[in-house]
């Protein structure tokens, strides 16, 4: 690839004055764990809690990158980590508009999450595994693709014939066979609120 | 490629809150010229009204896609239109979040502005065809590159070797060889009061 021509332009309007603007510090909070595990759910449910906050965030996940940004990816290994590399550099466009933005991605290798969390500033990757047992996300199966997996009409898929590599140190591990989707919710607000992301409102 | 396992989640918060809580209809100010035409100057300086007048924006322009998202793309005619693509559905992805989005990129082809256009919803795709004749952008010729390319030192560059097509019906006409940075700014941001994007503050 040539990139002699191309040169970095200071904007104008800056990432801090963008952050400043909406009273927040921007990072991602990047969601991984088993189909099932209520990525989704939880990213959802933590979303409108920092909605009703007055926060400004936005939530990337598998169904409206897929549609869109990703259409063109496949399922190949090669384009699993095309598809977490494109999104790890949206999140990143997204914190430098100022926003807190959530990802719901079963993103199931350590590299590829190392890869995003290495894309943004330090501090501003939160890793959330979403700790729930394979057997509970079996039990759920919402889309009936753990069946599916087991009658060997989907390959490759996580927790069966593919493997997910568990966070070690994730900054926030949620045990969602364990809470309720509101105390998940509240757990990661905690979090934001301990670590200065987001603060107390005093009315 | 597979998508039989895909499903579209409606998210708890909706575009219209976001766009709501911003006090702003989101669009796309796709900006499109020739090389040194001043797209990025002006749509900085846009950015920079817009957020004195505390809107919520965010600019997408060649540099920094092309060092992060699209980094792993060449100059092919193929590339060319991936690159095209990506940015409007990151753009998408932006108006999604509520936000007001500029982009700055030659953008050549009515194809592909076209495409971008038919991505995002009625209304808000705002062409802005940064009017600048060849001869004043090659006076200008801040980075050299229209002498390396008459030199024959960079193949296939619009306007030498490679064709421009100008649009024909776009939102917003800017000639920047005859008004001031400021001047064409105000223009833009007189386009986007007149059709309710923002509003006017009355202090």
């Amino acid at each position: 690839m040539e990139t002699s021509n191309i040169v970095w332009h200071p904007h104008p309007v800056t990432k801090d004055q963008r952050s400043e603007q909406k009273q927040q510090r921007p990072c991602v909070l990047w969601f991984t764990g088993l189909s099932a595990a209520g990525k989704s759910t939880v990213a959802g449910a933590v979303e409108e809690k920092l909605y009703q906050r007055g926060h400004h965030t936005y939530l990337l996940d598998g169904d409206n990158v897929r549609h869109g940004l990703n259409g063109d990816l496949g399922f190949s290994d090669e384009a699993r980590v095309e598809n977490i590399r494109r999104i790890g550099e949206a999140a990143k466009l997204f914190t430098d508009a100022g926003l807190i933005v959530l990802t719901a991605f079963i993103s199931p290798f350590c590299a590829d999450r190392q890869l995003v969390r290495a894309l943004v500033e330090q501090g501003e990757f939160i890793e959330v595994h979403m700790d729930t047992p394979l057997t509970e996300c079996e039990q759920r199966d919402p889309k009936g693709l753990y069946q599916k997996a087991r009658d060997g009409l989907l390959k490759n898929f996580t927790g069966i014939d593919s493997e997910y590599e568990a966070p070690e140190a994730a900054e926030i591990v949620i045990k969602s066979a364990e809470f309720g989707i509101e105390e998940c919710a509240d757990q990661i607000i905690d979090y934001l609120l301990a670590n200065q992301i987001i603060y107390a409102k005093t009315e």
